[in-house]
């Protein structure tokens, strides 16, 4: 399996059905977001599910293991991160169950067509385009920054390629939440449910879990929050039986 | 002081500076929901505030123990809750700091004119007018759902009677909170501040109180989330220590 994994790469076990990933520390790592969107969202049988902005594929690899989808695809528009994603599948001997395909984002319905997917889940670029950018075209500003596709891009897509009741995942910040909330509600992403991701009960949440509804109807359900250390800085009951850390 | 108290009204302590209000359990008695809101609102010195269906002015009383604003308005379209509310003023002698104004939420800037005000809070009925109406016209439907005014009458007429920079505060219920923040953003009432309020750490929240600044810019922040009992049932120390419980 080593003959995958090229040079500057690592070899992740994802503690999870003996799946691994392939990283390069260099470019973008996957995070805890990743992680807890892929639980977070749920993928019923026969659905066919894409994750966009697959990144290194750890999103579709942790879901795979999970849920019950019947396919999965990961959109990656960096061919050095879609390639170390191809090679994941491999890996894992799961080219029957996940395509990668490099490309754009704002091309995803055009490219797919009209209700092609009936689960979306994203962990977009957190920080507006114009948020203290150094290098536009480095791979881990372009994971982190606006600067390919921006939050309208993604939500305008995402409403193009579900078909009415599809659902749509997403991890973000909660410095954007009004944001996210008014612009998922005009795109035609009704927000159903929530869950804040605070390190410590006591602090305030880092990262904000959503489920969205296509012509969904108002009113949604936040769930209780997801901490993730006790105050001794051990990890939770959840994190430790739920997530597996 | 109990000659200000009618049949079937009582006198509950407030437990803050001494203060006393008169309620009417057969007409409708302040919740927890006032008395978070009074303490995650804040008036700068020199600050006038004013309540928006004050009700038998909870609020407003509770905010003179606690903040620093000058002055106090509160604005209650139901005169028997009015009249309670103006005779707790009395009791209290808070009439240089309290006025109690009978009046309709949907005439505030008509009344008052722009900018008149530097603080509002809103504890408003929380549910939307079709739902589960039984009688329109008794004093609890009145508080709990949309009669006389919807959210939109609401965000509209504060928007109007803040100036630039104008706090807003209301608590609400979490089922809404896509709908609440669209429309608060769509009023010029940027979203700023919010906290959830838990009954336990691993439940649902029930309330959420929320700040917003007129012609604030996009950006929020999450507080910790509010925990009201320790799973014994006991209320948590902060409910004890911040809010008196």
């Amino acid at each position: 399996m080593e003959d995958l994994v090229r040079d500057n790469e690592r070899l992740d076990d994802l503690q999870c059905k003996g799946y691994y990933i392939i990283q390069n520390p260099d470019l973008f790592c996957f995070g805890m977001d990743a992680v807890l969107l892929a639980d977070f969202a749920t993928g019923k049988r026969k659905a066919h599910a894409i994750d966009l902005g697959t990144g290194t594929g750890v999103i579709p690899i942790l879901m795979e293991a999970r849920e019950k989808a019947e396919h999965f695809t990961g959109l990656e528009i960096q061919e050095v991160s879609a390639d170390m994603a191809r090679r994941s599948v491999l890996l894992n001997h799961l080219e029957d169950r996940i395509d990668i395909i490099t490309g754009d984002i704002c091309d995803a319905s055009k490219r797919f067509g009209a209700s092609s997917f009936s689960v979306i889940t994203v962990n977009p670029p957190y920080m507006i385009q114009e948020h203290g950018l150094t290098n536009q075209s480095d791979a881990k500003t372009i994971a982190r920054h606006e600067v390919l596709c921006s939050l309208e891009d993604i939500l305008r897509e995402s409403a193009r390629i579900l078909p009415h009741h599809g659902r749509f995942y997403m991890v973000h910040r909660p410095f954007r939440m009004s944001e996210i909330l008014s612009k998922m509600h005009a795109a035609g992403l009704e927000p159903k449910r929530m869950r804040f991701v605070h390190p410590y009960v006591d602090r305030e949440p880092t990262l904000i879990l959503i489920e969205g509804l296509r012509g969904g109807k108002s009113g949604m359900t936040i769930e209780n929050p997801l901490i993730i250390y006790e105050s001794d800085g051990s990890y939770t009951q959840e994190m430790k039986i739920r997530h597996g850390f």
